[in-house]
């Protein structure tokens, strides 16, 4: 099976041009044409009218979408993120998790092994394993997630669950008891441990940071912020060149302002836009729970009843919008912090470019960022 | 009257080299000599054994030295700091004021103007003018300014004295009733706008911005932190890439990480080190008066009964070493931070560079910043 892309407006990391064509076989890019360049045959052509082609979103923090939550535990709500998902460009998610007991995680877990190894997972984005967000959190900086079940970083649990379904991150607080270490022992596990809801002072960082984390979840939002005499989580973020962050771009978590200002000073290759999407992304404004906790969605913003934030309803489609609108950067710039700098980050092999040898994950989008249609491994499985 | 300086580590913004020879003649640099040039006769010739020779240091902002604060108000006070700053490197000062009373202010400009014209003025610094730190604040941002004399701006009190002497800045909280077109009127009289003890938002620095206003005081220190839903005055700092920010670098008021952090966000050359130094520097631990209040200096440090910092003791020969040691750039970038940017941010022409043209303002320091000799317009006035 062949499929040539022609007129498309081709958005890579690094380039971008008009009436460029793609050819794909086998769920892989095989080649790109410039334009003028003779064409070859094959079993479709697709005219892109010049939309733009880029790598399909990876979305490494999403805890629901229409309706469901991943915590919902159940192979229908899985199902129904995985194949909504789509519509936002998403092709390959890390469902996350919310500070909850063992056994709720477990159902997660199962649930997403259940659904990967069922026909229906021909039918969403990929699921290459799961992102735990706490529960080893520290509850001065709780955010919306549940103080009940915050616990100490526990190797052992890690493992289990990761004998379910496979655990690509997990997010804590690296300043908690034998938090550094846990880095350590993440990353010999192949999982790639980052820094949420955190207290940490710069010291604590720099200790986790000698145990191997790079990366900070939903930069800015519940961590350390900016001092002068102690730069905290925020200053880490910044001063570290190779720390990954994750951004919440929905201009609500963080404002425009300091969207512009963080992608002045820092490099974009480190810069992942995530959704921290809950159940009410895609659904209307309403009542809906978090964890337990009842959040009122107003206007698109997900609060708790004290009016702290709970999530968001971002689809990573409108993210992308809005830092090109925001920044005004070079799209086949921006275009690193939806795929490529996550599948670094994360080691994801074969994601994140338009280059041939690279995973037919593909989004096209219209010159508004609406998702026009999303291919995974070279099959349309959305179209608007 | 000229003197060759021979061997010399000569450092000028972004230039520097050991074995250079520097000719000076009638107050003004003349000429460099590379390593090897044929050096012409001088009435004075001086082997500088490849100590460091730059720019004689700028400080814009500070109250006192040597037991005495400007706010005292004698032409004895002002000639002792005068004098006593070329110990630290400084060959232009602007004494700056504390918030007091009209009649205090007025007593400073005073004094300033009675040491300028007369003969005892030969013997320090060179005070183009004064820095009013004050007295229009916001009480919010209190610090150690004395909040009984806080007042909303006034043209025409800044109009009375500087017909006293000349008003060369004045720092005040943009946010104030007033604040914005305080700015333009400011420069509408040459006198450089500043931001100080500020609550403003972001927007309200941006009304200041269209109203010409392009510095900051003390940056970090007293004014709205960086916060990810309104990036607040040290935000405006790292956004705006043609705002000047004044430094304290004591690694008290702000710590290392924070130097290294806003000397690799912030152009160098939109950087200037101050001391913000009150009368107990250069003076043993101890009590001190400072507008009023009383503060205890211990180990170098001068706090409040409550503990809050106090002015500074920093002398800026200590602060070029410290940004050295923590950044590790080249001290011909850093010395742009010392007078170079001071010149430009407050139109001091001839001043900041070793260059054909330029005063004669020198100072010689060893490799471990001990100030050896300081020259004001040609003129050897300190020597350790």
């Amino acid at each position: 099976m062949s499929i040539l892309f022609k007129n498309c407006y081709l958005v890579t990391p690094g380039f971008e041009n008009e009436n460029m064509s793609v050819l794909v076989a086998d769920g892989k890019i095989k080649q790109i044409f410039a334009p003028g360049d003779k064409l070859p045959e094959a079993d479709t052509v697709k005219d892109c009218n010049n939309n733009m082609l880029m790598p399909g979103f990876v979305d490494v923090h999403c805890h629901g979408r229409s309706g469901f939550d991943f915590c919902d535990a159940s192979v229908e709500a899985i199902a129904a993120i995985a194949e909504n998902k789509l519509a936002e460009g998403v092709t390959t998610l890390l469902p996350t998790t919310l500070t909850v007991s063992e056994e709720q995680l477990s159902g997660a877990l199962k649930s997403a092994a259940d659904y990967v190894a069922s026909n229906a997972s021909k039918k969403g984005c990929k699921l290459p394993g799961v992102h735990l967000e706490g529960p080893y959190i520290n509850t001065k900086l709780i955010g919306a997630q549940n103080p009940a079940f915050v616990r100490l970083p526990d190797i052992e649990e890690v493992k289990r669950l990761n004998a379910i379904f496979p655990v690509k991150k997990v997010s804590f607080a690296p300043e908690v008891e034998g938090g550094a270490e846990f880095s350590s022992a993440l990353l010999a596990m192949g999982i790639t441990p980052s820094a949420v809801h955190t207290n940490a002072t710069h010291a604590d960082f720099k200790n986790a940071y000698l145990h191997g984390m790079r990366n900070l979840s939903h930069f800015c939002n519940q961590m350390t912020p900016l001092h002068h005499r102690d730069i905290g989580m925020v200053g880490a973020g910044l001063l570290h060149d190779d720390v990954y962050i994750e951004f919440i771009c929905d201009k609500l978590h963080i404002c425009p302002d300091m969207i512009e200002l963080v992608f002045a000073l820092k490099d974009t290759e480190y810069i992942q836009l995530i959704s921290d999407a809950m159940r009410a992304s895609g659904m209307p404004d309403g009542e809906y729970d978090l964890g337990g906790m009842q959040t009122f969605v107003k206007a698109g913003a997900a609060r708790l009843a004290n009016g702290a934030l709970a999530g968001s309803t971002l689809q990573i489609c409108d993210a992308l919008k809005n830092v090109y609108m925001v920044t005004g950067l070079d799209i086949s710039e921006l275009v690193k912090t939806t795929s490529y700098n996550q599948s670094r980050a994360l080691n994801l092999p074969g994601i994140g470019k338009i280059e041939p040898g690279y995973c037919a994950d593909i989004v096209i989008l219209d010159e508004g960022f609406k998702v026009l249609e999303t291919y995974v491994d070279g099959e349309l499985r959305y179209k608007a």
